[in-house]
């Protein structure tokens, strides 16, 4: 019988992209799906293209937990503890899509998010899951802690060089860009149309919350300290992020070096493209998908590493990477219901 | 076995689209993918978003033809006969996506196109493929001629209301709007982006190549002649065509009554979704599925009826429309890779 | 010495865009700037376009009026009337913005706005001023009402046909589509980025509160009542609205003929731009810019004629013809201010 | 009487953007536009937009230079050293808006551009005009060499840090994007509508040719070599460049430090805006005018500091700043015909 599943926090962005991956995933069955804003209206009166895919009432928290063997839980920050616990004490997977269990560091998260951790044994089981870098931890998990869209792109376009010891971990800029989705289906006047559209620029800049969450994968990595300034850019798109990493060798390498180190370390991955030398990452070649598109640019002329890193921050910067995450921890084949084929346009 | 099928054409925004289907296609196998700008290539040189999903080469139309059980072939006008007369007399199934074999009137086809009808017992065997509308003569068919993205949109958006003889067929306004995919991977001035972006205006105004089309299935629909007035407008969008349909009822029909006899029409359709009254389609519904959104205005001070149809013209209004009447000839079921959630964003 | 000018509603798309004009427009200077959300900050604080351009602190409307002789009042409609009365007390030229004084019937106003005329002198005093077909009266008026932007692209887009008697009144299509300031500076679900951006749709369909000032102004100009069926779309572009007319000629004209009509109606005009048979207009021609540009495309085929009239929603449809009725009303040459050359990208 | 001034290459983008200006500046008349491609048709057949603003016959080369005592030429590299020599032998003054007369050192030029000087005596002429850092050799000038929209971003950017000695010219970091008009008017697979909307990615990483002439400004304002990493980007808009600078400090500087540092060397500058700190450029307040603007902050976490520089890549990045060249050359005000208000959306 189909695992029985349920999305908490179903009309945001992240929760319908979750949606609408396990409607086509071959293993599970949509048990619940709940909203604060909405409860009592059917998903596809909220969102008209889910209309004959999934036209479910959408009912309260409780009820998703109540039913489901996995529960995603889309939330603003500070609200997942609780149903973190309900989950884990009635045995269910729980997967957390927002920031409450990314951070080892207490002092971190009170810091840049300014809550604090009620239930340390808690957060000690949770599993900060980037398949490609943590799958044997991820396998045996009962409480995921699905990353953030721009540090999923950023571990993975460093995790190479970061693993080999072949750059400085404390000398990174990365300048990232991110489509609106990033910001949410909250309004904003940052996200009206007329003010977004033809505009672009930097926001949070080098202040914005990921940066310890960057800092702490890329650290795990490079088994040591790493420091970053990180800057993110609004792009007037949907969906899609791409970083730009600007990293300092420790050693000099050709551009043939530095791609084989990644082909070779990314050779078992189906979700990772590492692409031909020459050729540059763009977001277009990844939305709609759950791949991450890596290109490499030696600057031997200042004495630089470029990698550009990019990936559709709804899917494996989201919804995608947390049904991998499910995957993993089920038993599941890891790329079921994640057989995305991108569409050029 | 899994069904051999090869596309002509597999460079074109059509063509590519196909492939990106049958890749996901329960039943079929991709045997050859052909190209004449790109001959002796992969295609994922050509998109790189198909690195990893299609590493094919690309060969020539003969060898698509030789492979294949099925052929779709995505091509300018007037080159599409004589691969149609290779592939029926080895018996494969013929899916054309271009107009040669669209128009029934020689006459029209010579007078919009230019060309002419060399194999004239080839286009008596050929099938207007619209599935809701002819679905036991698709399912017969050995040549398809798959339909253009407007005249599928219109008859769609017009079927109930002309075979129920409540509208005047020879008064009739179509607005239509298309996003830039329509306009194909060829360049042009009116394409390129700055030229395209912030802009909007109709073109060809009453002179398009699917007036003819639209009118033919319409005068079907109707049992006598139809006459419409066809202005197309092209959207700073990707994907997506939308038409607002403007005609004049015979008789006086209640809101209720007009969505009940639509329900009605297609109630047993999977594909075609009629909007609750009070909503108006849009095309960001329907973007990367193969669903065609239809919504119904009455406009009694007027006395008109207002139908608003709108499908993504890359999927329902080519390839996804062409897999389902493969499906349907082939005697697959009618929704085999075509089960697309659209993305809400 | 400079006549001196305020603006109420200083911060709302409308009102912004008539600052912007009169800081460059020769024979007025800026008295005074208002707004109820950002009172006491600077209008560079709200906008930062406006930097170095415009640092006025935003006051209230009371000092607005106080202070100016012409004063411009871009308001939510109902709050016009009390500083109309004012404005005219005080002998200042008055230019609403708004809906409050553009229709003549008090009944109709009630119907599509829900209010009522608590001053009837005031209305009786109000000039509908679209320079090019009411001239004279707006150089005598006190008391202006500045057109909706998509009545300005119907009435100037049909004039020279009604007024010739040349097509039936009572039988015409507009099928319309707005950019995205047009719903103006306030957030909506509709215009978030995410859900406005590759999204294309009709709204409001055949209830659009422009119906009864279309109707009204086309009354006017047919001299005989005109009904229509007006169907309104959400473009995603920032600004430019373009008005797809459809109407039946009472007798056969050549498209010569049809352009000769416009040609020497609009002769006098520098504003209004006939554009060469065979051309469509587009709304990138008029971005940035106070022109109307108006294509013909006679269909010969089903006996219609198709106006195609394009302006810049928040220039000719609204801040830019409201400066030109001040320039008539206040006797400076009609242009000042106004010599905007559109940039094509 | 007006000055008689002429544009080479009209209907470029760049070239269409000096006639769109020159209409409107008080001390100019038109001379004479050419164009190779568009010989002998009128330019507002090319450019509807330019409808009853410029209906100007285009001419060839040869008819600007007799006709004009200003000479605009916006050609593919290594076309203008013929027109310039003619234009200085006969006393007019040439402004280059191409790449012929940017860099000093031959030896660059052959490596980035591939061609060589041929009249040595001409480029020791050249000024390289940045109005804000070179303008005493400008106002002396008869041939200018109208610098890159990227350089011209990054000097304003950096001036007041390099010209004080407060950051290491050796180590910066350019994280540029630029919108597509920066790419012209000439049609490529990557500028196509579907190819290049939704879409961002980085192109010629570390290898743009504007990287020479970045590294020659930048080395002449610290007074010693300077070396970059330069990235640009496509951004999915029509107009605008933003650089993201990343340097690093040569001793710590507080927030307000580094904003007085700016706001004292650009204090006498009208066309460049020093941002209040925590506000960030965005370049969507610069469109349409010819305002850079600049926002800082200072990364003290990582020991870098961030200086934003934004600008429309037509305008101060081209045509602005040629036009802003020519009235200092020509001793007419500075900012005649470039006081533009920029548009909020």
């Amino acid at each position: 019988m189909a695992v029985q599943v349920g999305i908490i926090g179903a009309t945001g962005y992240a929760g319908l992209e979750i949606v609408r991956l396990l409607l086509r995933h071959p293993e599970v069955e949509l048990a619940a799906v709940s909203s604060v804003s909405f409860a009592g209206k059917r998903l596809s009166e909220v969102y008209p293209s889910m209309a004959g895919c999934c036209d479910m009432e959408l009912c309260d928290d409780k009820a998703v937990v109540e039913r489901s063997q996995v529960v995603f839980a889309s939330l603003p920050h500070g609200l997942s503890q609780g149903i973190a616990a309900a989950c884990v004490e009635k045995g269910a997977l729980f997967i957390d899509m927002g920031a409450d269990f990314r951070l080892e560091s207490e002092e971190d998260y009170a810091q840049w998010y300014g809550g604090e951790y009620t239930d340390k044994a808690l957060h000690d089981m949770a599993v900060y899951a980037i398949p490609e870098l943590f799958r044997e931890k991820i396998k045996a998990a009962k409480l995921i802690a699905n990353p953030g869209c721009y540090p999923t792109s950023v571990a993975l376009g460093l995790a190479p060089l970061l693993k080999a010891g072949k750059i400085d971990p404390q000398n990174l800029v990365v300048d990232a860009k991110s489509g609106v989705t990033g910001a949410g289906r909250g309004l904003s006047q940052n996200t009206h149309f007329p003010d977004c559209n033809e505009a672009f620029g930097p926001y949070k800049v080098a202040a914005h919350r990921h940066t310890p969450e960057i800092e702490q994968v890329l650290s795990a990595l490079a088994g040591g300290e790493s420091r970053i300034t990180f800057v993110p850019h609004l792009l007037p798109v949907n969906r899609g992020i791409i970083s730009t990493i600007y990293a300092v060798p420790t050693q000099r390498m050709t551009a043939q070096e530095l791609w084989e180190l990644y082909k070779s370390f990314y050779r078992d991955e189906c979700f990772v493209r590492v692409m031909p030398l020459g050729d540059a990452a763009n977001l277009k070649n990844v939305r709609c998908s759950n791949f991450c598109d890596i290109s490499l640019h030696p600057d031997q002329r200042a004495g630089r590493v470029i990698v550009v890193s990019t990936l559709d921050n709804m899917l494996k910067g989201a919804a995608g990477q947390a049904v991998q995450n499910m995957n993993l921890a089920m038993g599941f084949a890891e790329t079921a219901g994640l057989e995305l084929v991108p569409p050029a346009f």
